[in-house]
């Protein structure tokens, strides 16, 4: 078995932006780790009670911890340096160079990048959500003419945490619109749907996936059976290809993926960077 | 005016780390920046056409564009090194360190982080969601005994965004209940949340934000009055600290801030990293 290391992620804000950063890295070995995170180290009293914790798991597991930071602070940050650890800074190693060429000092002001600093861009962000969940799952369509993008598909292949995660990320105003058995018997786009032609985006999944993920909600039902499956994603493929919608397969995509690749295929305004 | 610079997130995946660490960095610096995604850039033709459009930014700004690449394939990564623009490649940087010290060769495989390797992971992100959807707003209580955290406060004060805030980050089952008129009035903890002491964080705001908010919604209600909004607020206050309940003041917070705080102030277990 090989050996577990441990990883720290701190930061004197959230430590979100030193945990996506490190995950891109370490999801590049094939080990699994230990992962910890100390968000708020913002004095010196608590980088010290962190270096602590470090060294522990240095000394409990034998190995060195890995560390990401994003310590803006100049006292902290220097201080973690001695810590008996292997320590990545992502600001130490691109603030420089990035001054150097921007020609600017930059401003080391902490956790900008996931604090509240634009009360307009949080607005924004929540009048999306508020969008996402009241226009889920075809509740309310009187809206639909406001929506950047509206998902299509059968019930249970993405829509709603995709819309939501647009939301929340982006600040797109994205509804969705479950294909009923009705819809899918009539063989044509659902009359609710026709005006917004051009803000709809398909999604379909494979019967089999589609089949388990509604096993997990209603055992042993009709719905989830295979053969209800492949009979729903059929009619909605076939009804996809006839109205030349986009579509998506979102049988092995992630929730990021799938939201990435509209964005990109229908190129949706980001309302939120 | 400051000039404005072209910054370009590219990656042969979503993008989505290109964006974090760039958006961190860019935070620090006290310009504006036209910001542009070019995900899934996984060919040589698609590097090319993403050269050129770099380098017509650079041409018509008269700035050299920046780049945040987030490549894996070297083939990729070294043709876009060609491109005339500062290029921060975050593997490349951080990669053959971290190998060094792990001993280990990395995987060079793309997109790891943001898809969908693990189906465990995927179906605990979704029932989260869920469980934050069906338990939004007081609607459905029968299932808080599965609930890691229940927040508690007035109505508009950020429990939704941070419940699914949770969810989709973390993994985390968070309910949250409205205090409404009734449950202000009696300074009491509802009935229904009292079995589940233990896991209730309270959320609490400035009555003139809340205003603002409720405001937007519900134009010149009474819902929406600063009265209302001080009564309610000096209340819901006075029963979190009569039930000494942790609580967090969201005013000037970010949905991760909060969501940060509360993980580590309840020590909530995360699901997914």
């Amino acid at each position: 078995m090989p050996a577990r290391r441990t990883v720290f992620f701190i930061s004197d804000r959230t430590g979100i932006t030193a945990e996506t950063l490190g995950h891109s890295l370490l999801t590049q070995f094939s080990i699994e780790f230990d992962q910890v995170t100390l968000p708020f180290t913002d004095s010196i009293e608590r980088v010290d009670a962190a270096m602590r914790r470090i060294e522990a798991a240095g000394e409990a597991t034998g190995f060195r911890p890995v560390v990401f930071s994003t310590i803006i602070d100049a006292e902290i940050r220097n201080r973690l340096r001695r810590v008996n650890a292997v320590v990545f800074d992502f600001f130490d190693t691109f603030i420089a160079p990035l001054e150097e060429e921007l020609g600017l000092r930059s401003s080391h002001t902490i956790g900008r990048s996931h604090g509240m600093t634009d009360a307009r861009a949080y607005n924004v962000r929540i009048d999306a959500m508020n969008y996402a969940l009241s226009h889920d799952d075809g509740a309310v369509t009187r809206q639909y003419d406001e929506a950047d993008v509206l998902l299509v598909g059968v019930s249970r292949c993405g829509k709603t945490p995709t819309c939501i995660y647009l939301a929340l990320q982006y600040g797109i105003y994205a509804g969705n619109y479950p294909l009923a058995e009705e819809d899918l018997m009539s063989g044509r786009l659902p009359a609710v749907l026709r005006p917004h032609r051009r803000h709809l985006y398909a999604l379909t999944i494979r019967p089999e996936r589609l089949s388990q993920i509604r096993a997990e909600r209603r055992p042993n039902s009709r719905y989830a059976s295979l053969r209800q499956c492949q009979y729903e994603v059929a009619r909605a493929e076939g009804l996809f290809a006839q109205e030349k919608l986009p579509v998506s397969d979102t049988t092995t995509m992630s929730i990021e993926e799938i939201a990435t690749t509209i964005i990109h295929t229908c190129q949706l305004p980001r309302r939120l960077y």
